[in-house]
């Protein structure tokens, strides 16, 4: 059956342009035919293979993982690669690596909080991997409150360094990915302390490991945090713990484009007032050179520890983090895609009950129960693609408008930075899981691919901001603008719907209660309130021209199973708020199943528009061809267990059990 | 700080006799003494040790587990422990492993199915471990439509004989416990068929490998099916593959408590006349001797393949199943109470954000949005602790009842542990993985042990009924109660309350559609119906007389929290049929907010109540003591990698990155 289409049938069955839409779904031809070749090329070489990850010890898993990252970078030497296919390498590699958070979180935060010198020596080192980096924030006993960090870095003016010390166990470094055994330096985050005076939580370059023979520094004290879930997953990478006892770094490492410790015989002397917002060429002057690009100051210290504090934003610290979490709801559509790609498609191939004389029995994806819980992920996966799309253009322009000391904006990018992040993730791991479920028992194997995928996805919620504090701050950000409505400042951008529900506020105030107190409730209000971006921006798609034969149909199918599936799962919130009658709520629900009609014939075309080659996907139930039990019974002879007949310890621990001789046994 | 307990100011807050407690969760003051000393047994024998499990390779972790089950067996014989004691031992060594199919499953399939001779004769050799039994049931092709397996049994009327034979790829049986590596007999399901005529799906007794050396016996092609979620977790059972090349029994390998095929020589004449109820003694007159304590004939085979069917309900074949669904009910709570007691002792621990003046931090078990996810689920283990009693109960009335040839309650028994199953193992599933994330990072980690408890517990969703497909059962069944109501025939039992709608029934009946297009409403009904009966099982245990001071109380509490949870949470449904206003559900969530505040103080007593050791726990961050950190980071450097400081891998593969030599280095 070997090159045979058993999902043929299928695909002639759908209405829409497939081509087309893989433009749609890559973002522009450009990105489709650079993920193309990439995916394919990693796909073709064997240096790359990934189908014998599940069975390798920790040790070997990890030592496979160390051999793919050089072979990487090996390939895009040889390449020439650019810096945007060598990312896409990378990331068809599909293996959780310490090169994820160099080039991820590293390089990053040195360009976003390093000055230009700094920038002008690291960079190159680091875009060579000369040096390998890490980005060591979280401790034992810190991660959402990074404000709360116990790592200190206390200035010496007598030798202009910076002392690094973790005080407590609780300060140890902990979790920081490629620490453990790869990284020769890291961006560590600690408590800065000049002049006996906490001057908050800072960034410094930390070189931890020997250049010549990878030996930890004096006083670092650094392993690896041991399994985490999942066989393969990111057990993968070296998340590690650090401690420093008493560490001396030079002052000029630590990330000054934003706050800054003055050397001895510096002073707060010079031309900024305290209240002029503090750019890059007073800055200059005062240090007597150039800053760097990003040039706004916000913090100034002395080494006797007095300080000097702009009116620029506080929260433009915490760039990099918008950075950050927007790339991760760029990769959300990516994980939950691939999820149901393999669930669509092996729901195409198994069949189960219905048999009508002796004929085949009916494909699963035929039934009502498995496409009312199916079809909603695969509109979420295409609704999260967009909204992604769109939170990348916001990053773009907030940070233009902060070149330009425009502001204004940045509050909103960061409540829909953070809500997104934190919706699409929890969505996407739910989603993963709902996927796995939908393929029965075989989704319980590895060779299905979900589970790794699952564990792989999930730390997600965690990392980067915790997904129900983020949900926090995006209702604390809405609790202010609704606050604000009765007065000049009008919402607008994505909040201008709140203008609106400014008479329904003053209807109801009866109840006066704490934050705190109603920070559940809050939080579902948060949830909402991201759930009407994500729709938003869907709408906003299906505006633009979208060409390709039947493409824009399918888009809008899939953008009114979205509303509808949303609609009908939160039906309590409508019909409590009189928005919607229970009429309503029952047509919204017959909607939704013709809807789900509509999209079957197109189903596996709409997977198939991800554009996954099967080593991505890595999934036997999700493979193209459809061939999936062949494959899975192959596979499982492959499994250790099955290099012999008879198991390693049946003669110690079987046959005794057998034999009645388990009381004389040796256990 | 050893033996220090962190908790204590936690454990001193609560307002109720926790001892007293301790029993009502055990189910009787004898019930509490079995768990107490078994567990303290299982904890304190190094033998059972299974803080290294993460780190090992499949191989070691498979003969482990051959090795502890061994060292059970040993246990029990050397201890002389009784069968429920063998059972909690089992239960307590908390590894999933080939005995718990062969106790589990083969030996409650030959007492279920087997006449009394089979009996005499297998069941002797299974209880002393003589030989090992798995369930063949599930094959690539089918496991939710067991009436589709593909296996066939062919009678030989000649050689006595039945031919068990794998005449497809996709009958290959697929996920059988103890099959790949271990069992030494199966009882394999196949298609009966005598004198040509297809007669369902039987149950038969086969040797698979030789008492002698373990070898497969000719004809059977076996292994193990591969890797599968987690890196523990069923990794330690050998599932396995089997195909039979025509593999012949003898005649009385077929169970044939329910189903009999006559040999040669024998024939229908007799005092059965096929609508009389076929009972023992009737039945022991035509074979001519005993056929079974269970002796309720549904099918009787000639071998010219003539059958005669009693009008005994075909559902009592599946008698074993509405076991094995009990048992997973009650296996429910200790799972999620197992995730709740780590989740919840951990919130006591971590303390993020709110410190004051330089104060300790807010402990996160005190801020709302984490009681308002983690108490529904204290309650809910709770909740199901109760269903899962009352269930047993109702399991052992319909035995009871079927003895005495009253079928009617047979129906309502199967519907309700069908959705109960299908509730209580999709809450339990979500709750570990919400405990989990309710844990942050640290959650992440193996030595949290909910990752392995997750992977563990989440096959329950699909084996023994896949949780949708039973759902739809439940829907059935109620949708063939509501066709009932205008008859004369009254709903009883857990479907009384349907009386009360059969009025509403009437006022609306205007959309008629198939069971089939609406099945996603309906699974969304049968949801609705199960959660009723969880409540009410809840309220019945309140209604009789708990000892012990303020233990009613909280488990009032408890109770009304699970309730108005899922009317918070489904408030939809109550909002579109009326049944509630807006205002109501507003006051039930303020209420709900009110009982989270009333459980806080008692809640780590609450889950002290379940009496867990630290090593069924398994656990660093739900340790009794909450000495969190310091085990943390002492656990860590037991990870392989942290063997050597350089890493195996730095000269092959760091080194000549951070040395410019890539392009030479060998990858």
């Amino acid at each position: 059956m070997e090159g045979v289409d058993h999902l043929a049938h299928e695909r002639n069955k759908s209405e829409f342009d497939v081509d087309a839409m893989k433009i749609v779904w890559a973002g522009s031809p450009h990105a489709f035919v650079v993920s193309d070749r990439i995916s394919k090329l990693v796909a073709s070489d064997p240096g790359f293979r990934k189908d014998n990850r599940s069975t390798l010890s920790r040790k070997e898993l990890f030592k496979n993982t160390l051999r793919k990252a050089a072979y990487a970078w090996k390939t895009i030497i040889d390449l020439h690669l650019s810096e945007e296919e060598a990312a896409k390498l990378r990331f068809y590699v599909d293996e959780p690596a310490f090169t994820d958070v160099h080039w991820g979180m590293f390089i990053p935060a040195i360009k976003g909080q390093g000055t230009e010198e700094q920038q002008q020596k690291w960079l190159p080192l680091a875009y060579k991997m000369q040096i390998i980096g890490c980005y060591a924030q979280t401790e034992l006993g810190h991660g959402s409150n990074v404000q709360g960090l116990e790592t200190t870095a206390t200035f010496d003016p007598q030798t202009d360094e910076f002392i690094i010390h973790s005080p407590t166990l609780t300060s140890s470094k902990w979790w920081p990915g490629g620490l453990g055994k790869v990284a020769t330096h890291a961006i560590a985050y600690a408590l800065l302390i000049v002049g006996g005076r906490e001057q908050g939580v800072h960034g410094f370059i930390v070189q931890l490991r020997s250049l010549e023979d990878h030996s930890p520094l004096p006083g670092m004290t650094v392993g690896d945090i041991g399994m985490k879930f999942g066989n393969g997953a990111y057990n993968a990478m070296d998340n590690g713990v650090l401690r420093f006892d008493h560490v001396r770094i030079p002052r000029n490492q630590m990330l000054m484009s934003h706050v800054m410790v003055l050397g001895r015989g510096s002073s707060l002397l010079g031309p900024w007032g305290g209240k002029t917002d503090f750019v890059y060429s007073q800055w200059s002057a005062l240090r007597g050179g150039p800053v760097g690009a990003n040039g706004k100051v916000v913090l100034v210290v002395t080494c006797e520890g007095k300080y000097k504090q702009s009116d620029v934003p506080r929260q433009l610290v915490y760039g990099a983090m918008l950075y950050v979490r927007q790339t991760i709801v760029a990769d959300a559509s990516c994980a939950l895609s691939r999820a149901v790609c393999i669930a669509t498609r092996y729901s195409a191939v198994r069949r189960q009950f219905g048999s009508q004389n002796g004929g085949p029995e009916t494909q699963v994806i035929d039934y009502k129960t498995q496409q009312s819980r199916l079809f909603p992920l695969l509109a979420s996966a295409y609704a999260f693609r967009f909204v992604g799309e769109w939170l990348k253009w916001l990053y773009a322009d907030v940070t233009q408008r902060l070149q330009a000391n425009d502001f204004s904006t940045l509050p909103e990018a960061h409540a829909c930075t953070a809500g997104l992040k934190s919706l699409t993730t929890t969505a996407t791991a739910d989603g993963i899981e709902e996927c796995r479920k939908l393929c029965g028992g075989h989704g319980y194997l590895c060779s299905s691919g979900l589970p790794e995928l699952f564990a792989v996805y999930v730390p997600a919620c965690t990392y980067e901001g915790e997904n129900t504090v983020l949900l926090l701050q995006v209702a604390r950000f809405l609790m202010k603008t609704v606050s604000q409505l009765g007065s000049s400042k009008k919402p607008v951008g994505t909040i201008a719907y709140m203008t609106r529900v400014e008479h329904l506020m003053q209807c109801r105030c009866g109840v006066q209660r704490g934050f705190a107190e109603l920070s559940a409730d809050l939080v579902e209000a948060a949830v909402a309130h991201c759930q009407l971006l994500v729709v938003s921006k869907f709408i906003e798609k299906l505006q633009q021209e979208i060409p390709g034969k039947g493409v824009k149909q399918q888009l809008e199918v899939l953008c009114n199973i979205y509303a509808l599936f949303l609609l009908h799962k939160h039906q309590g919130d409508f019909l409590s708020t009189g928005c919607i009658t229970p009429k309503h709520a029952a047509l919204a629900n017959d909607e939704l199943r013709s809807l789900y009609s509509q999209v079957r014939p197109n189903a596996i075309a709409l997977v198939d528009a991800f554009n996954y080659t099967d080593h991505y996907l890595g999934s036997i139930l999700g493979c193209y061809d459809g061939n999936v039990y062949p494959k899975l019974y192959e596979a499982a002879w492959k499994d250790p267990l099955n290099e012999s007949v008879v198991p390693d310890g049946y003669h110690q621990y079987i046959r005794p059990l057998l034999k009645q001789e388990i009381r004389t046994a040796r256990l």
